[in-house]
């Protein structure tokens, strides 16, 4: 048995990563942490784990978490930095699933997370956990960072067509929703009900914290310079993460859509529907499911690729036990092969 | 006072015109037909309107409604050409909610839905009820075909950036989001509470019948070729349209913000917010309003417009009183000058 | 005019009561308080009254106050009471929407709202704000207490059974629900999107502070001691309350529909639905309705009463606007005879 | 392997039976019948199962069916009475999800649900798939008539109540609650998202077909004659019934917490909350769980049992497969020990 610590367990990351480990065959959760909650029982925090997990609430401590085969961060960004190092000096593997590591470039990332990073050197040894990228890196990592909601679905829809070169890299348009999960569990006016349901609207059109991770990770991807225009929205449901994204065609002949279905064949977690289909997000939700739908408005030279997630497994906790299964060789699907709820 | 006629008052429009004329002090609710609850009190139907209106639905009749000085059509595409011939003829001026007159190529029209046109040559006395580009016309029109949802939305965030030659016309995007009484009130397991809340989708990415619309009127409104990808949305949500328009800049040092606010400096349902500012749908529930906002992520080539209708009022029913009291004269904001419900 | 000053404007309370009061015919807004937000415009924070609203909030001064004709109080629990001794004194006439002074006995309203009560002795002047019980008391009253919005739905559903003493009233049972507004305006896990949508729970199940509120009110409207059981739940709308109240029939043979018909007749914002019809919450959205249903499970002795209200509206700044309007003397449907939002 | 047949899987109690038989270690899903859409792919309907489930719907056959162990009714009320007969008589155990074998006395069926009863001396040999009540009868049943659910619900609320004479059951409420899928997947404009979102109603107060299915469930659990009043409620969310139980307390002093943990102690599906805790319908989501919450206001002679399940699962397909688990002898929760969904 994998013996695994949770640091941050009581964000909503944090807890739909306990409703998939409590299930995972071949792990063990040895500690869970958080400092505004130590000391209280897990479940009675979320009833929904009641009957499946009896631990309480523990402050961090760096020696327990040591013990550990694999430490998962679902903390808030800026946490995980001041512990990671030395995490990896006592052979710990750790997955991030916040922002801390996902970025190469340092100072990029302080500008947007108006943070000093207390560990560059460390970002250099951190491999971006998109498996479906990265699979080969992510099984010999020390260190992974997982990507962020809005970059999954969205790298995910392009990648198929900036790595064989189908499109315009200048000029690609990502408009994308997101439930209001992906905005955290703390108490907020923002995401109140009454602020929230029964309205829909845009947010950070100047510029989001997830536009440097998505053109970092495009840029990977292309052999061309890639510049993204990235908008996104808030949509009154729970979760799901959803991208349209839009390119020109450099190519008008491609078969766009036999392209994709063949770039994605073996990937277990990533389903191209059929031609002309629309993937809605509640067909993914409660799974670690990417579906992906294609389409050619007035069969004209602008691709829409419509890219669906659920935020919270595919975007955040299910995408980071998929990468531990990676890095310790169980079979890719263990813990995650739950079949969407509908409705 | 000014007598009204009602043809189709059992669908979505059809009782939000009736909750915006029941108010206004310049007309008297002559007649209400409605073929499938003739005979029925309309309160009876919507309690919401008990106490407001004492009317029972009544067979379509062209020899009563003949005896209005407007009828309004709130019917399904393809009633209003069967009728409104005969009613021009007896000098009943008319307000279309519904499509029928809002194309001028008959034959696109019928490509679209799926009918043949009975009165093509009508078409060309129609007047495309958009205030903001056609008030003038809109005066003294004998027939005003008012614009659907969408483009209300699209053209009206577009047309400072056409009107003025600011952007390429030849790669507009409009990414589109509609609230679920979009689809109209009829039962359908599409807009079923169970398949439509807490998901969000895209649909019609092939084509969509408001894209000629809005070509139509885009290209009214530029000196140049306009080609446009237009890719709509389901919100679960009530009411409510957003759309968020993407476009090259010609000129990258134009001040796009004072273009809006110039543009739209005295129209009394337009309201530009401040730069930066993102509108919520909900910030115009219940109104006739329009709220704009722009953006220009990473202070890049591409401009970002943000508008937002109900698409029950502005983008339907509350167009076409507005449409009417051009038409007769009266203060534009007459029955309309309602507070947006918040929250 | 009757100059009217406001006092906490940036609650739910406050601004459905701004959104009210905007388009009242016969009074001036003169002040809007706020604490928090000072020196903001109105409309910054509620773009919904751009165009309606040009006035900053500022701080409460009793001496700008003191020169309105009557001043709302629509602040938290606990503020209204440090006021309006002093305002009462300059001659102001007060309409308190909080709790303050619904409770004559001063104790009891300390053991439920956890404060001392700083002016017991200008409870007595109190008059309960609710019309349909008190109006005459209203129209002279220097000082009315609004009901709470459970106390208003339950109360209004009860008291044809009480006045009439139809039922026995030592077994009462109001079984309420209510949207998620009634909890405030504030930042709160509890009442955020996640945490809220797509659930349904009771809460307070051993107590809550409208109760004591409810049995007093009733009390005044039997003859008999009256022992209460209620029940509260939370629902995921934005708006609307809903009782479903139980009793046992003293008399088998009494046409209950009938009296209530009867006891209701002249009153402008009640409206009976017709046997067996029961009324929505969103009958009612964005008015100051209350309308009633009245149900008799397999015609045996429980009589069931169903009363909805908007929350916001009936139960709270519409029914402040109803006791103003009585107060000063307007026709009581001044600037609330709007039709409830259908969808 | 058991061999399993499913008739009627298009409806949403059919889908969430098979969204948990895909998962069931111990059981092959042999055939899928629906009439409106044989020869489709079961997941072109529901794509949540894509990559689940390869079969097609077809034509229901009483011969194929006869070659399963089991066969699961996820039909609408009236379809398995027609082919339960003849399955028996092949030797084919039965789960009857839907209604036609409930209720024990044939013309109180019949005079529900509007239609004959075509096999009344069937109904005799059905047991009643309750398993908290009826485990041991379960276990060597032909025949399973699964509870609706509301009668789940509010049974499980009362069981320990009545079982232990605690309350006088001559004057019992259950006032219910339920999310939209209680309603069925059809195309409805009851259910569709305009008329059910942000809104809240009670239904179906004069008598609903599920008052005398608990009545003889209550009345099977109690010495004394019961008499019942049920009001349901409709909830705009998509899962969940909700069950608030009042009933006058025979002995004050009695400790009904205490009374309720002894009773479900072994229970592996109900959960009673700590003192004063009441459980939402989300902490039940996707799981079968049934939680319940016990309060005492004002500590008054009135009880208040609260009771919460997933209305498709432990309200329909979950409580069907833990009494097929229980009739092959498997371990009651297998296939169903899923976390609940949260948020």
């Amino acid at each position: 048995m994998v013996e695994v610590g949770v640091v941050g367990g009581t964000g909503y990351t944090g807890i739909e990563l306990l409703r998939i480990l409590v299930t995972h065959p071949h792990i063990n959760i040895k500690t869970i942490t958080s400092r505004t909650d130590a000391g209280v029982c897990v479940s009675d925090i979320y009833p929904s784990l009641r009957g499946f997990l009896a631990l309480d609430f523990v402050e961090p401590d760096v020696d327990v978490l040591a013990e550990c085969d694999v430490v998962f961060f679902a903390t808030p960004n800026g946490v995980a930095m001041q512990m990671v190092p030395a995490l990896l000096e006592s052979g710990v593997r750790i997955i991030d699933i916040s922002a801390d590591f996902r970025i190469r470039d340092a100072s990029l990332w302080s500008a947007w997370y108006g943070l000093e990073h207390v560990c560059p050197d460390v970002i250099t040894q951190a491999v971006y956990g998109l498996p479906e990228f990265n699979r080969d890196n992510i099984a010999s990592a020390r260190l992974v960072a997982c990507p962020g909601c809005y970059p999954t679905a969205v790298q995910l829809g392009f990648m198929p067509l900036l790595a064989n070169d189908l499109i315009e890299p200048d000029y690609l348009i990502a408009n994308t929703a997101s439930g209001v999960s992906g905005a955290g569990r703390g108490a907020s006016l923002r995401t109140s009900y009454c602020e929230v349901s029964d309205s829909y609207k845009a947010y950070a059109v100047a510029g989001h914290r997830h536009h440097p991770e998505i053109s970092q990770g495009l840029g990977d991807m292309s052999a061309r310079q890639v510049r993204l225009t990235f908008v996104p929205h808030l949509v009154p449901m729970i979760r799901g993460i959803h991208a349209t994204l839009y390119a020109k065609l450099s190519d008008l002949s491609c078969d766009v859509q036999a392209v994709f279905e063949k770039h994605y064949a073996d990937e277990p977690f990533v389903d191209v529907m059929s031609a002309s289909e629309c993937p809605e997000t509640r067909s993914v939700k409660n799974s670690n499911f990417c579906r992906l739908g294609i389409g050619r408005p007035q069969n004209d030279n602008t691709i829409v690729i419509l890219s669906v997630i659920d935020n919270l497994v595919k975007g955040a906790s299910g995408q980071a036990v998929q990468n531990m299964n990676i890095m310790f060789g169980f079979d890719e699907m263990t813990g995650l092969n739950t079949v969407p709820l509908m409705p």
